[in-house]
Formats: C-alpha cells, sequence, structure tokens
C-alpha cells in the first residue's frame, strides 16, 4: 500500500512523521474519516469544510493546503482502490519552541487508504451484525474543555471507552459500541458514531448542544429524513429514552446505518423508518457514485 | 542531536514514528518532561511511577519495558549532555483494526533531549521573569471524561489554552501561562503548571478533587513545606482567592519555582515563602545532583 505523507506517496513502511511533529506530541491535528465509493469521496464538500473548521478552532486554518482532495485522490489512484475507507489528517507539523503554537505552521498532511468494499442494497455491509451498544463511565468531555465540533487526534476519550467494551467483554456479552454521555448525563454519541432513535414516529438523536461531534453520514440522514417529511426532533435525550425507543440506530461515515440491536442488554432493533433511511441513502450513494458515469467524475460529489 | 526512538539511536533528522502509531493517529500515549542535573534525571522514581500509572490508565501497563531509565541515560550521553530537559513518550504503537486497542501491544518508545543549563542559586533561571498568568476561557475537562491524572498525548486542551494567550497578546501585554479553570469554576492549572499561592502564611494549591495533573515538583514542593512545617491546605480555590494573595508561584519540571507576577493584570509577585521554597529546592537539587558525586551515580536519585 502506498501512502501519501507531507506531499509525496510513501511506501506504507515508510510513511512516518517526525517524532517532533506536533500531530505526535499532543494530538495537535485534524482528521477525517472518509469513504471512496466508485473511487471518488463520499460527500467530499462536507468533510473538507469540518477539517478546515477544526484547523480553524486550532488556530492553522490559513496554512491548510489547497490540494486535500487531490492528495486523496492520488493515493486512492496510486493503489487502484475505487471502495475504499481514507483517513486524512493535517497537523501543526514541527515547530521550535514547547506547548505554545508557533505563528509559523508548515502542516504535515497524511493520507492513509485501506481497501473497503460497498455493501449497498444488494452486498454485504461492513459490518457483521446490528450493533449491540453499552452505555459507558467514560464521558464526553464538556465543550468548554474540548471543543465538540473539532475532530482532532486528540482520540482517547473514544479509545478509554472502547477499551471499557473490551474489559467488560465475556463470551456471552461482547458490545460494538460504547455510549457516551454528557457530563450532566444526556445521550452524546458512541465512540465513533451518532446516535438517533426512532419513538412513535419521530426520529431523535442528540442535538449539538450534547457535546456530540456531528457526524456528516448524521447530517446526511438528517436531509433525508426531512425530505421524506419525518418529524426530526435534535434534542437531550437520556439513556432510558434511548432504551425505550421503537427503533434505534447508528451513523458513520463507515458503517453508514447501522441498527441498534440493543442498549445495555435491553432490546431494540430496526424497523421500517431505520430500513428506510438505509434504502434512501444507499439509493444516494449509488446516484452519486456509481450511476451514469465513470465514478471519476469530479461533478458528482 | 540524537534521539532514542524504538530501542535505537537515530539521528534527530530520521527520528520518526509510523503514521500508524496511535501515539500519532489518537494521542494514545503516556509521557513525561524530565529535567536532567549533572547527568542524572530530577525525581525519576516518581516521574516512571506516573508514567506508568498512565499507561496502566490507558490499558497497557504490562507492555511497558523495563530499560525506560538506561534509554533516557543513552540518550543524555548519546549527546554528552549532563544538564538537560527531556522528553520520554510511550505509546501504544502500531496495531491492526482502528480504534479498539487491541490485547497484543508493542509499545513504541521515545526520547528526545535537549540542552538546559541549570540556573539554580547562582545562575541564570531557565524563564526570563515572574510568571504573567492568566486566566482563560479553555476548561480543565472532567476527569470523568479526561482521567486528570493521567499525563498523554492528548494535549489539546493546554495548546488551546496557550493559543487563548497569545491571541490576546499585545504590545505591552503578553502573559506568559494560562491558567485554567475546572468546569464548576474552580482554579485548576497552568496549562504546564501547578499553581500555589501563600494566605496569611497558609500554602494554598488545588487539590487532587480539583482535575489537575498532580506535577512531580508540586509533590515535592509539598513535601519541603511540610518539613518546615509550613500549614499546607490543599483544596478548592477560586480565581479570586489566588488574585488575593500574598505571594503565588508556579511548579513545573523545567520551570523549578517561578514565582508569579500577576494574574488578570492583579498583581501578586513573589515572598518569603517562595524565596525559601526556591532554596531549599535548589539545596536539595545540589544535594541529589552534584555534591560528593561525579553526575552520573545510580544512588544519588
Amino acid at each position: 500500500m502506498q501512502y501519501h505523507v507531507d506531499g509525496e506517496l510513501v511506501p506504507e513502511e515508510g510513511a512516518t512523521v517526525s517524532v517532533r511533529d506536533r500531530g505526535f506530541m499532543y494530538g495537535d491535528a485534524a482528521f477525517e474519516t472518509l469513504r471512496a465509493y466508485g473511487g471518488t469521496v463520499f460527500e467530499w464538500a462536507a468533510h473538507e469544510a469540518r477539517l478546515r473548521r477544526t484547523c480553524e478552532t486550532l488556530g492553522f486554518a490559513d496554512a491548510v493546503p489547497d490540494d486535500l482532495r487531490e492528495r486523496v485522490r492520488q493515493t486512492l489512484d496510486a493503489n487502484d482502490l475505487a471502495d475504499a475507507y481514507a483517513r486524512l489528517s493535517v497537523t501543526r507539523g514541527v515547530q521550535p519552541g514547547k506547548l505554545t503554537p508557533g505563528h509559523e505552521v508548515d502542516p504535515t498532511v497524511v493520507v492513509i487508504v485501506k481497501e473497503l468494499p460497498r455493501g449497498g442494497r444488494d452486498g454485504t455491509r461492513v459490518w457483521d451484525r446490528p450493533a449491540v451498544v453499552q452505555t459507558v463511565k467514560t464521558r464526553r468531555a464538556p465543550d468548554a474543555a474540548v471543543p465538540a465540533a473539532a475532530k482532532t487526534h486528540n482520540y482517547l476519550t473514544g479509545v478509554r471507552a472502547r477499551l471499557e467494551l473490551r474489559q467488560a467483554a465475556t463470551d456471552d456479552y461482547r458490545a460494538d459500541e460504547a455510549l457516551l454521555r454528557t457530563t450532566n448525563r444526556y445521550v452524546a454519541e458512541g465512540a465513533t458514531s451518532n446516535v438517533f432513535f426512532v419513538d412513535s414516529g419521530r426520529l431523535k438523536t442528540p442535538s449539538e448542544d450534547c457535546d456530540i461531534l456531528p457526524g456528516v453520514t448524521r447530517s446526511v440522514v438528517l436531509d433525508l429524513a426531512r425530505e421524506e417529511e419525518f418529524p426530526v426532533e435534535p434534542g437531550q435525550y437520556t439513556v432510558d429514552d434511548l432504551r425505550d425507543a421503537d427503533e434505534a440506530f447508528l451513523t458513520n461515515t463507515t458503517w453508514e446505518i447501522r441498527p441498534i440491536a440493543s442498549v445495555d442488554g435491553i432490546e431494540i432493533g430496526t424497523g421500517p423508518m431505520t430500513k428506510l433511511l438505509q434504502r434512501l441513502l444507499d439509493e444516494r450513494i449509488e446516484r452519486d457514485h456509481y450511476d451514469a458515469h465513470d465514478g471519476n467524475s469530479e461533478d458528482s460529489e
């Protein structure tokens, strides 16, 4: 596999960053998880906009190069990948001095890719079963401490949440996703996913007041639901609200829409709204990435 | 300069980690900032213990090698450094899969060094003036979200706090250290330092309930104060308590004890207790690192 590091394609084994890169020393970096279908990145504009907002929050937006999309494309092409996972990172780079960021920023841009076949309507999904979700003790940090909307290399809250699942796993029970609450106990998000549930025909999801990272797939799903004129209610919800739901699902770029089988051992499962949204999302991906073009059209995204 | 990476001494330019190292991808790593005096590391045992506790919190303590001290020593020796700053990091290394940590851990150990002459009683301190301290909006994350006692590569809260100072700086006012509060508004710590102040002859400092990283120098200063039978009162304090103090100072490994000139523009300054503690710390460093041995004795730490 070839990766893209600091402007060059390099073999995976030689894809490195300096130990003095601030992305390594402090997690001082923005990233996006991307998914390519048929050679083009799903919702590129939304991902790029969020990446740039994260860099703005970190104070180095001006230094981010313009050709990020081209770098991702080059990396996909070099590995002959059409359906793939990609991770795009932009760090503050190496700077003199210690913690205080310097004004001069020479960012390090890294693109990692991996093949990821598309499931779609007829294929096999990335996930092998609906998600078993477990509430964890680790909380989502409040926005005042860790800006919720910034997707950075400071990802230990998610790591620790997943570690709780690993430590609690038994032969009979292994959760797939950790559910994090805000410090005031509202449902926030999964370690790598947003949460949705259906209650009496209304689609509910934690609002941006709940210290969530607003996911790109979350946003697409909200749009699809509104197009169908489903009542959509972002808000503050408790774990009990979720556990009492008629249907529930998780969203993220790699999972797309993944039904929730259970939360804390209480069964929920899929249903008509989840299934319809999955179908609408699949259709949208097919329309934008596979139909009526060669899969490499610039206009298709 | 030579650094120590993954078991080998390598030239600074070639000191790199894989872009798939979890220390880079997620800040999934522990670190310590060390200071060597006369060739030996100040309070090595305390730093090593904290590093191992951090790795325990991250769930990979068992994988941490035994020869960390030797690696630091080799790095100092290779660069012919006696008085130096060092940064020791242990990451979870490269693993298959994504966010969920795997059981098999091959950690990456990195030692970075830099010359740092000692000031001591007669020399020049590392800092060029008492600290100008400014309260920032960024808050210390609560322990439930980010374990306060773990020193990890997730250091963006400190980065953003320092960025606030940079953004607020004018020709006439430039703060040296950012003061972070807890989410419930008590004084927590500086971006890279612990805070002490003197109020009517009592030495006060935020307690470990205040989501602080309990510093090694903080601990030494508390010991020195107790040996002098000063009343020592760790507790929950407001910024007003600090601003009304008779004396105030910051501690960390590189600054040692740095008096606080002002907080939010309100003057505080040094005084007899701060000066005595500085002298006691200097004496202790001289006793442990320079007197009656060649500066390389294993027993001296």
